[in-house]
């Protein structure tokens, strides 16, 4: 977004299932409640009526869905989560936490699925009408340890179930998107204790909220 | 399709809303199958379980869904319908009649919600791998009898209340499509008496199955 402080700011964090997305994110809007902010936590796929509606498409592990079509419902969601949700949060200068957004359809359905990088990027400028996040809060994780992780929740989703080198893939995917723009991308071990990881992040996205780490 | 006999042919119907398109498709299906063909008949959007699905969230008339994630659902959905049922059954000889297919993305969409034609002539190209119908079609209706004969039906979709206007566009741009196309393309009077307008359709139809009309 601008540099005008009457906009908010958007921050979104990407990474495997695994990483610790939800619970770094809870931990960061409690923080932001405490200085005063009134932050939107907002998640992809899903944020609105319609998006949760396609969620339920994409992670019901009955379904075929092939990869175009993946990734369009992914867009559609996307779609109607900047146009309904975080455009209008955003214009009422609020801090919008995103559990995902445009670039993890780079990650997984592009270096995942194997599809067209250049239309994933075309598709995503559209709907997000060029809306950027002002920080990308990348969770690193060794796809092996996520996927244990994500084992231990119970019954695994369609996305989850895919094979490990898919998620070597997605990986590499997010590496290459952070390294191309270190400037909006900060990258962390999830691998580190919740606490300690709460205080990197926090260090990272205090200065783009003008607030002290 | 190519011009192997081994391959079927794709005949898609399109049209506004009370034209008539299923009730033709179900006598033109009949007739196929008196002739000894097993026709397979299909919709958009819709066609397979994931988009079945996601018609439920287009017509749904309590969701908000803007222009572009209303186009990104079609095309998420014709991308299914494209891989899981009608490329298997054109591969294996069958006859497919389709209610709507990817020109309804361009009439509705495109001339209808104002989205750029380009891009949805792309991602049509996408999603469809090339695939284009042996015969459109096109049963043509003055948009006010249309709404008058939906209206007699019950309770209309998030679709067919959209104002008249838009429905005047999206004829204009069915009418561009059959003019650009004219082998492609048949325009029929949905106006006329059922009877009728079955005996034409199948004068266009059968010399494209290599049948005697």
């Amino acid at each position: 977004m601008s540099e005008d402080p009457a906009t908010g700011r958007f921050i979104v964090f990407e990474g495997p299932e695994g990483a610790g997305k939800s619970t770094q994110i809870a931990r960061l809007a409690a923080r932001l409640r405490a200085g005063g902010h009134d932050p939107l936590v907002t998640r992809e796929p899903g944020g609105t009526p319609a998006g949760d509606r396609i969620r339920g498409v994409l992670l019901d592990p009955d379904l075929r869905v092939d990869a175009a079509t993946e990734f369009l419902l992914y867009a559609a969601a996307r779609a109607q989560h900047v146009s309904e949700v975080i455009g209008p949060a955003l214009a009422d200068g609020r801090v919008v936490l995103s559990d995902r957004f445009a670039a993890a359809s780079v990650a997984y359905q592009g270096y995942g699925r194997g599809l067209d990088l250049d239309w994933i990027h075309d598709v995503n400028a559209r709907v997000t009408a060029g809306l950027r996040p002002d920080l990308v809060v990348l969770l690193d994780l060794e796809p092996s340890v996520g996927l244990t992780r994500v084992a231990a929740r119970g019954r695994p989703d369609r996305l989850e179930v895919a094979e490990l080198a898919f998620h070597l893939r997605v990986r590499d995917g997010f590496t290459a998107l952070a390294s191309a723009e270190p400037d909006r991308w900060r990258v962390f071990d999830a691998g580190e204790p919740a606490a300690t990881l709460e205080s990197r992040v926090w260090r990272a996205v205090a200065p783009v909220l003008g607030m002290r780490p």
